[in-house]
């Protein structure tokens, strides 16, 4: 278990403030992330990689010449916000655009997703990059809604060194995405890990077991065999990879045999020595393989398998020279680092341009009811934990509480600075994000800055444009969250919300009158959704815990819409 | 604990192997170690570094320009046996001497000054480099005392520089006792690691409790505290260090923040987040700190912080470029693998010349009583293991049995090829080394080789070659391990058999006689020390407990005094 902290919650802060302190030859810190000492040629392509800490190497060890120009890290096992990978990119953009890449988890898949929208709405050619190599997670047939595991570093590699030889954002995407597509996983585990601060592990397997095919977060695998000698685990994890191989592919691999933490360099090497007899039978060949620990899960017992199907393109970039601190192949003349300010970009606060006197008005207006729905959340944060401890992991009263506490006073400040309603809601919906944390946090952020964006900072508001909020908001959580009506997620009781005071609005109702129906049918949605939502408890997986909150968000987003209805000036 | 192996006793064969496949630009494998794929220039002193396995990086790792040229492995926690180091410290050999590193543990300091003893026989310069970093182990005012840690690292880095830098042997030995001098650590267990094939770990720390200053193979520490937040622990680490600096010193210090296996980068980046502001308020300055897995103990929790005290030679050393596979520094243009067939000299039998028809006769008595021996130690086994549980780890009998085994094989072999009683004896000794394992096969080895060379191949020796035999063998074995008459040891009986045996050679007895009598009181001896053996169990410290095998040690030792007078000719 994880024992050196000092307040669990600062444990990944802590972890990245250490990281560059031991790394200032090489990496610079900025906000919540570290970019390159020594940044590449302006106008290069930019690879940004990141995700949850508790992974190391993945993903700050990885920030160097030949592989990632920026790493930004979240809190442990949980998505970094949208508005830190926003941060990081900013100081990790060359003008030649940023890469984000990640492993394919709901989380990370919002924010990063969250974050290129707002890069490319800010003129920067932003792409995502969401690694699927866990064979275990999703057949063949689904490899988009594959998980990343340790295939991340092979696809990372292969990209960096794609954008380390120059060639332009298209080109770089296209070999990526071939990267990604030849790359697959399979993974093991003999026991869970445990949390900073926590007194159990996220699972255990049973003595004398191995977990087939688990994640690297406690995610639950596909079934559990007796434990077996290396050379049968060595067969184990490699067999359902060669039940993969591309037809007509000429037997050169990328290879990585990597430890989950617990499971020792001996330990690989043992397995190593068994590899290599079953992968020449296979008519194989290893190039360049790597045994080690490379994307690990704390202290979490295990140990995974990838390989890369190359081909000479992907070969050439797999070779190529790189060194970063945690990863060095062949010879890199290490670069002077760069006077320049890196990073100052990340910090510099958003600017607020005055509105006029109506539009400060209706600011104003926003604020004051982004504080009602803080306050109304703030006590209603005890029963909504209650509320998603039935099937959930119990934090969701205090995201949402601390989410709206820092959106209320973020549009206090913007209020004060002559901000219109817009821009009020906008920087509201960054705050909440940032502060929320977790896949609710990130979705109530997009949802509150396209809100705010339908609304401008022309004068007040028509109802009208209140209503193209709403939808607004609606289409952001739906594109970036995935989930539909059903699927026991705050969209339940928003899409009635949406579609009542459209309805209503249209109709020629008053604001206050239609957005009083709305809720109320919001509520209704919400109490069905919770009533419906099983009784899963622990067993459940983390992936699917965290995702949107089942239950406990819709019940949280039909308050806010009563809060609101009930404070509505007319 | 560690899960992946197929038989335990192969575990560390079989990690060498994968080792050497995973890295095979890298390194070339010999016979039970490593060597660098491309050698040294000719001439070039070679640093041969080694130890139990378990403790990777450390040594194969360590394998590369600018650090180590060859590195042995043994078994897991377990010293190479001395045919072992001298194959290996043969193939590593350039030309200008060999320097023979290693923790200094028991089994250490036998096997590997026993083979430095061997190649200096055979004209080659080999001086002994044993690390003494761990100030928790022994006083300042005991420093040849103290244990080799994670200070391994830096010591083999400035000497492997210095080395490589084309100094001689003298100069580089200079540097490398400076380095030692400098070098400090200390370490905390947050709890045990569990051996191949074992159930339970060799110790264990109690939950909410750290163990203070605990060994790389379970060896208890000097007290323990309750468990304390990161910025306390890393006081705790640091103030045990600091109050070992030397007088004058300028305040630059090279610092290894070291996991042990279970304790992951993370928690070590949080700790370094500490010790830079704690280091800053000493007014020290680290330069290219490491924060990092470097001496492991299998899957052990904890960490150590080792400092080595720099001036502007041993700075040099330290930040001058490396290449091995677990560490690197700076840029080293990778030098091509060598065509040469390194290791040659490793594989090479030894030759066997036919010696003359009298020393033949004598090789075949010789053998003969090697051969009553192994079968008396076989039935023996199981009581020798009984009494070796009382006090020790009850391998004793095994080891016995083993060794004598193919003493007896290899005492065969000698005499078909017509070896004389000398080679005879010298090649038992050796065979019984290599299989028997542990502190008192090696001792067995070096008696049995110092008496062959006594007994020599010319003829049928005389009664007094064969006492004179017996004081080396009694030389060897206190130059080597160092105990004395009532440290409960082999040298308990050993001592009496042979102040007997040459007393009554002296005074002109036959040998059978004068043989009866030494064994009968080596026999008493053995029996006075069996009974005073305090029984202290598995709380005993794993290093004492294998030292030499207390009691049962001597108790072998008098059987094969008495088994070898009950089978003496005329």
């Amino acid at each position: 278990m994880t024992k050196v902290f000092d307040k669990p919650e600062d444990f990944a802060a802590a972890a990245l403030a250490g990281f560059c302190a031991a790394n200032a030859d090489r990496v610079r810190a900025v906000a919540h992330g570290a970019v390159r000492a020594a940044p590449g040629p302006r106008g290069k392509v930019a690879l940004l990689v990141g995700g949850g800490s508790g992974h190391y190497p993945a993903f700050l060890g990885y920030v160097g010449t030949g592989l990632a120009d920026a790493a930004v890290a979240g809190d442990v096992f949980a998505s970094p916000s949208t508005a830190w990978i926003h941060g990081v990119a900013k100081a990790a953009n060359r003008g030649g655009g940023v890469i984000l890449g990640f492993g394919n988890y709901a989380g990370d898949v919002l924010n990063f997703g969250s974050a290129a929208e707002r890069l490319r709405a800010e003129g920067i050619d932003a792409r995502i990059l969401a690694v699927t190599d866990d064979v275990a997670s999703a057949g063949a047939d689904e490899r988009a809604k594959r998980r990343g595991v340790a295939g991340d570093l092979p696809v990372f590699k292969i990209t960096g060194a794609a954008a380390e030889a120059g060639l332009d954002m298209d080109a770089v995407m296209a070999v990526a995405g071939r990267a990604n597509d030849a790359t697959v996983s399979f993974g093991v585990a003999f026991d869970g890990c445990t949390l900073p601060g926590q007194g159990t592990p996220l699972f255990t397997v049973d003595a004398g077991q191995v977990g087939m095919g688990l994640g690297i977060h406690g995610e639950p695998g596909i079934s559990t065999r007796p434990m077996m000698p290396a050379a049968d685990l060595a067969r184990t994890l490699l067999d359902p990879l060669l039940a993969e191989r591309p037809a007509g592919q000429d037997g050169r691999v990328a290879v990585i045999l990597n430890g989950l933490g617990r499971t020792k360099y001996e330990e690989l090497f043992v397995l190593w020595h068994h590899l290599t007899g079953l992968l020449s039978d296979a008519g194989l060949t290893p190039v360049d393989p790597e045994v080690g620990e490379f994307v690990t899960s704390l202290d979490m017992a295990g140990c995974s398998l990838t390989l890369t199907w190359l081909d000479d393109e992907l070969e050439g970039y797999w070779r190529a020279p790189a060194d970063a601190p945690a990863f060095r192949k062949g010879t890199v003349a290490r670069p002077a680092a760069a006077a320049e300010d890196i990073g100052a970009d990340a910090e510099s606060a958003a600017q607020i341009v005055a509105a006029g006197p109506d539009a400060q008005a209706a600011g104003r207006c926003v604020a004051a009811l982004i504080g009602h729905v803080a306050r109304a959340l703030a006590d209603a944060e005890e029963e909504l934990g209650r509320i998603d401890a039935q099937a959930g992991d119990g934090d969701h009263g205090q995201g949402m509480a601390r989410g709206s506490a820092a959106a209320a006073d973020a549009a206090e400040k913007a209020v004060q600075a002559g901000a219109g309603a817009g821009t009020v809601l906008s920087l509201a919906g960054d705050a909440w994000a940032d502060r929320a944390g977790g896949t609710s946090g990130a979705l109530w952020g997009v949802a509150l800055r396209a809100w705010g964006q339908a609304l401008g900072d022309d004068g007040k508001p028509s109802v009208q444009a209140v209503a193209q909020g709403a939808q607004a908001a609606h289409d952001a959580i739906v594109r970036l969250g995935g989930a539909q009506v059903g699927d026991k997620t705050l969209v339940d009781s928003l899409v009635p919300f949406v579609q009542v005071l459209n309805e209503r609005v249209a109709a020629g109702e008053a604001l206050g009158i239609a957005w009083a129906a709305a809720a109320a049918r919001s509520t209704e949605a919400a109490d069905a959704t919770a009533q419906l939502t099983p009784r899963l408890g622990r067993a459940r997986p983390l992936a699917e815990r965290s995702l949107g909150h089942p239950d406990a968000g819709a019940v949280s987003l039909a308050l806010c819409a009563r809060v609101v209805g009930a404070n509505l000036p007319g």
